[in-house]
């Protein structure tokens, strides 16, 4: 057999799951965003059926088979760099899956699709004991999991899990990266608050109708790049990116009246994902090459548009008098000064997903704190709420009010996803390096984006981190595009310059 | 083994084909109604997919060991009246799916594909030519499925075609039905278009803005019956119903703002077959009991709310007021009469959709005539055209100006349904009969539609029509619901009582 042969065998195996998979997307998409609400009890049938479908594809001896023949005839040569980086990556993934029992894998589907509507009806009741024994259960599961994946050499449990998300990462690197970047931005956050000259955000709570609101995203989007030609913007109550394939990839968002940036930030974080998707190739779609890298490099990407991008003094020059277009405001109201004020207000908060840029990675590191903890047995669940409730006071200095604002705000671990909090930070470091390497390449980006052209920087994250899909893991495309291991030092900056002028400190944080 | 743990067995696999069926029609679904122009080749792949894992399920030799065990355990009682029927629809629906060859399944599927690009390709360029040699391969297509299928005893070619749409229909029949259908309509159609009192339609013309339209047939849809919380109404290029299971129905509609009834009737048209699909039975869903008798039956519930039902000067006392709220007219322009009046123009025409209710079988004698000539070799593809504008001619007294508006008007044949026409007609006479039927039983109804309550009727219909699903066959659903054969008598009697005296002729169709 040729190599070609044998490639060809497995590109039409791993075709078949990636449509399966795209389908599946599909009705999970339309769940959020379009289906009936008396649709759940078949769609979530559907859904299990062609997970199922997927997973028994993934798992198949065959599909092991074209695997080890295309490795075998790669070694004596024949197969492009691009071909064996895939076969590396694909080895990796379906050893990963094949070491998991199909009992356990069925346990999983059955625990995670009922704890989770446990978890949203505990969360709208503010009832964390009717949740507990289904958080047990998944912790129980997420050990087990981690067994059966075994713990890499000289790691621990949550590595085994973390796997999943970002492939290499080490609970122990983290550990050292969050000790070296809480303290800093802790101490950050306490400037910020403390300064008599803390940022007026009244721009962003000018009531503007939703129907303005929703034209100017749309116009937002299109202007940063995102193909509707390949893509659409729809509404669901938590914003996501479907990324079925590059030619018709989802994005959603979210209005309130009052409060526009939740629809703005909202759109371009999700689509910083969508141009990711879009970046990637639509060829190689189910493979490798045709894939993210990484959950931290998806997040580097939205986290980069969202606050690199969006947040940025020159983004709301070319923004604002487009705003004020669509709203009908004067430039008293809505001036682009005011609405980049707006969005450098730092507040600890109770709610991740609400946070600002500077206090963002502590709930990470909160979560990543007590999850280590849950699998090492260290914290059982039952007291989940006061170890939850202790480090908010401890890390961010509020006081959680009740397990709803508190350790039922996420729908993580509900649905068993162990080890994958971290990728958001990952995602922010990444993101400052990206943009450190872009700006040092392309000369003055601030005055592209005042201009409103975000081409060249689109084009640069093609290149250098869209383009090469899995077929890079997640430390050699980092590597690769910035010359730099991951560390702290560029987010950092970055957070100074953005903020600290805002409150009215200079560069080390004293009073200008 | 039990009846009922064979009965299990079978209902779970029909199951699994069910929720790969469900899935497919959502992807069609968003293919028309919101997929990114860019996303159609993955989108090809994807649902050529899930009809490969359905038909596989569907002639699984191990379905065939679990309904014939159900069938022997059945015959030794146990089994309920619903069950044994559905047991005979499924052995028929089986032998025949197993009659076919795998090749020939697949050369169809691929050669129905791209057939329909090119028809909608040639159409767009008026260019019958281009699609010539895609019909040629269509036609001898159909004769091979009919010769897999066999000839029913006593039937034609065009018989063992039809099954699939309208089970036990036979073109024998058809013939004799359309013999004694198309003089008296034609007769008619002469009458009304040779008086000098012909309804006045400018009525529907009066330009409504589109969101204006939109509100209101979301409104008569609603008042209707259509049930939200388990359906959807959205826009698309050709309105249609995708039925994926009783409790995720969604229908579509158009809009163009200078002829509202478009918009209105689309959706009634859809509502009635949304209903129908709402009106089975969930817990049944893949199985006959949850599934339509037949497209002739689904067609008599379409045309039944848009013609018995939307074309009534009652539904126009109740509706003309509602839409002058929405569109912002006055009783002047949109008064109940004038608005009846304009549903009740009769005008031969091109265009099968768009034509009116006493020449639209007109057209489909003529598709009908059509595609049997072209099975039986008497007619090539060819000389189509000609054939087709001489019957428009003859039967329409209409010229074809081109073949965009002749024989490449319609999708059905590039898809591969030959047989299928006549379902509309079925339809036509079908819902004749249930509305006479229910007319009788239920007293004033258009006391009830003047007041905006078509509850009664829609209760009535659940009961004869909806309920029983696929566990009778169309003719036996007739004869229990209405005591009577399928017949000309109901339809032409409500033609002549809803359209003559608009023309200002008697029920004889003498001048008042």
């Amino acid at each position: 057999m040729t190599f070609d042969t044998a490639w060809a065998r497995l590109v039409a195996r791993l075709r078949e799951i990636h449509l399966l998979d795209a389908s599946s997307d599909l009705l999970a998409w339309d769940r959020e965003v379009g289906m009936p609400e008396q649709g759940l009890a078949q769609r979530a049938d559907a859904q299990a059926l062609l997970a199922r479908l997927s997973h028994e594809r993934s798992i198949d001896p065959a599909l092991d088979d074209d695997l080890t023949a295309s490795e075998e005839i790669a070694r004596a040569g024949g197969a492009t760099e691009v071909q064996r980086a895939s076969l590396r990556e694909l080895r990796r993934r379906i050893d990963r899956k094949r070491k998991l029992p199909s009992a356990l894998v069925a346990e999983c589907a059955f625990v995670e699709a009922n704890a989770q509507s446990h978890w949203a009806a505990a969360r709208a009741a503010n009832d964390f004991p009717a949740f507990r024994p289904w958080l047990e259960r998944l912790v129980g599961l997420a050990r087990a999991k981690a067994a059966a994946f075994g713990t890499p050499a000289g790691g621990e449990t949550w590595d085994a899990l973390a796997e999943d998300f970002e492939p290499g990462v080490r609970a122990r690197e983290l550990r050292a990266l969050f000790a070296d970047l809480v303290p800093r931005q802790t101490a950050l956050v306490r400037r910020c608050v403390a300064s008599p000259r803390r940022p007026d955000d009244s721009a962003r709570r000018v009531p503007v109708p939703i129907a303005a609101q929703e034209a100017f995203v749309n116009e937002v989007a299109r202007a940063l790049g995102f193909d509707f030609a390949r893509g659409r913007l729809d509404r669901s109550s938590h914003p996501f990116t479907s990324g079925t394939h590059a030619n018709d990839v989802r994005i959603t968002t979210r209005f309130h009246e009052c409060d526009l940036f939740d629809a703005l930030y909202s759109t371009i974080h999700e689509v910083g994902h969508g141009l990711y998707e879009q970046g990637l190739s639509v060829t190689a779609a189910g493979l490798p090459a045709g894939q993210a890298a990484s959950l931290g490099i998806h997040e580097s990407q939205s986290r980069l548009w969202e606050n690199h991008v969006g947040r940025s003094a020159a983004f709301w020059e070319w923004c604002a008098p487009r705003l004020r277009r669509h709203a009908g405001t004067s430039e008293r109201v809505h001036s682009a000064a005011a609405l980049a004020h707006a969005a450098w207000r730092v507040e600890p908060s109770l709610i991740r997903v609400d946070a600002d840029e500077a206090t963002y990675d502590l709930h990470v590191a909160i979560r990543f704190a007590i999850e280590q903890e849950l699998l090492d047995g260290s914290l059982s669940v039952a007291d989940l709420p006061g170890r939850w409730n202790a480090l908010y006071k401890e890390v961010l200095g509020v006081l959680v009010p009740d397990d709803r604002s508190g350790c039922l705000q996420d729908v993580h671990w509900s649905a068993g996803l162990f080890g994958y909090f971290p990728t958001y930070t990952l995602g922010n470091l990444a993101a400052a390096q990206w943009m450190a390497s872009a700006r040092a390449e392309l000369g003055d980006l601030d005055a592209a984006f005042a201009a409103g052209e975000f081409g060249p920087l689109l084009s640069w994250l093609r290149r250098r981190v869209h383009s090469p899909g899995a077929t890079l893991t997640p430390r050699e495309l980092l590597i690769a595009g910035t010359g730099r291991e991951l560390g702290t030092e560029a987010f950092l900056e970055h957070l100074q310059a953005q903020l600290l002028p805002a409150h009215g400190l200079d560069r080390d944080g004293r009073r200008e």
